[in-house]
């Protein structure tokens, strides 16, 4: 089993209940990622619900995530249809909230509805109706992330390996809030429509190369949309600020296979405390 | 009192529960406008949170809103903190929950937190740490909407005043899925916060000018940011298709006030059930 199966993995204890473990190699300075965290309730969920594939998925961080901690996801179906399940979940630690997710599920190896006849299959569908991969050199013309480009820690290391664009700079003053790069698990294992709930996240903050620094950026909610079922190989990601103000930042991503297919797209909304 | 906020109106008749009544003149076709329904939701929820602004609204649209029908609102706070608010809040119409929803509440006239020393304020902001309005010809110059190019009654031009692009073709086989024009209330109403939710709903849907009619395109989920309040006067809007594929869409829209400022952004998740 990969460790991103094994450390999302929860047992049901319970109606519409479930238990994990929040393992600390995922985590970005102190914290578990966000994205990990929402991989572990997602987990929970597609126990609950008869639809295979998370199409939208929204958390709302309450509090910090506990690393290495014993965790309790509780799910709740909002409504089943022929087409889409929509169900809540709660993940807890130590008596408290921590996330609280809205997700609606489905089916990605069939068509939505009847398709309308102007719509061709993926593979052939024009760029102005779906966003093609940016430019970025291969993944071994890129550059290992180091945790020195945040200032904290990245024990995520372990489990993910990143490569960066090795253009960007990532000590500020660039002319675009821009991130891009190629991420795949160090375990070999291929990813999947869950993972890609946590690689969308597992990027370092896309204002880093306009402000440097920016410490630990808190995530106040992340809705990620699954587009496709990826195929083997690398994931290359490209993220951006789209706005900052007041100290709140929105974040965009998306995310491509191998096939250079978009494979998930996501937007946050998240606290700059601390850089320059 | 305007007609958007007397037609949002709720008022409480319980513990976490209010009445309204959803009026045809928002409807698209046959339908209440989503954005629409959004808001009747963030009124009641306003009237149960502590903070002012929606900051982050995530809709799931479970079954099709009834026009012209009493609706109950069922509020839940989640969490309460210093500076947000987190909440959930269920549409009910005729015993059936119509709309999901999962919100974050905070107060945009403050800082989210200290201000990290390089963040200028909105107005000096650098481009690339916000998105500057498109280029877009001014309302007079701009062809009002017409339901013609949907293919569907619009109820909704009542309320809104809504002029599109004069180049922007409506017919089909233009080279991108994009939609810019401007918005106000027909009633004079100023924009609020509230109105944004609607806003980002209510133009012709982006793929139109790539592939013609496509009729009704259901909501599945709704996401929106709000990012400043607005100033008086008109509200630019760019919509755009990110991606289309077996029957399910990713459409992006982003507002901006009439001093420029983006006020609000969102990305939904619809069907495309004809057209071409």
């Amino acid at each position: 089993m990969s460790d991103f199966l094994r450390e999302t993995s929860v047992a049901p204890v319970g109606e519409g209940l479930y238990r994990g473990h929040v393992a600390p190699e995922w985590n970005i300075g102190d914290n578990p990622n966000g994205g990990y965290l929402m991989a572990i309730a997602v987990r929970a969920l597609r126990q609950t619900l008869a639809h295979p594939d998370p199409l939208s998925v929204t958390a709302h961080y309450l509090r910090p995530g506990l690393a290495d901690a014993e965790c309790e996801v509780k799910t709740q179906v909002i409504r089943t249809g022929r087409t889409l399940s929509t169900a809540r979940a709660t993940l807890v630690q130590e008596g408290k909230a921590r996330l609280e997710l809205l997700c609606a599920f489905g089916d990605l190896s069939a068509p939505a509805a009847p398709a309308p006849a102007h719509q061709k299959p993926a593979a052939q569908l024009p760029a102005r109706l779906t966003l093609p991969p940016p430019p970025t050199p291969p993944p071994e013309a890129c550059v290992a992330r180091s945790g020195f480009i945040q200032g904290i820690d990245l024990p995520i290391g372990q489990r993910l390996d990143m490569r960066l664009h090795p253009d960007q700079a990532m000590a500020g003053g660039a002319s675009q809030a821009e991130v891009t790069g190629w991420l795949r698990f160090r375990d070999g294992a291929e990813p999947s429509t869950d993972a890609l709930l946590l690689f969308v996240d597992a990027f370092p903050p896309s204002m880093i190369p306009v402000l440097g620094n920016v410490g630990w950026v808190p995530t106040i909610e992340l809705t990620v949309h699954v587009r496709r079922r990826p195929a083997p190989g690398w994931i290359q990601g490209r993220l951006c600020t789209e706005d900052l103000d007041a100290g709140r930042m929105i974040e965009s991503a998306c995310l491509w296979d191998s096939e250079g297919q978009l494979v998930a797209q996501s937007r946050q909304l998240g606290l700059v405390l601390a850089g320059g």
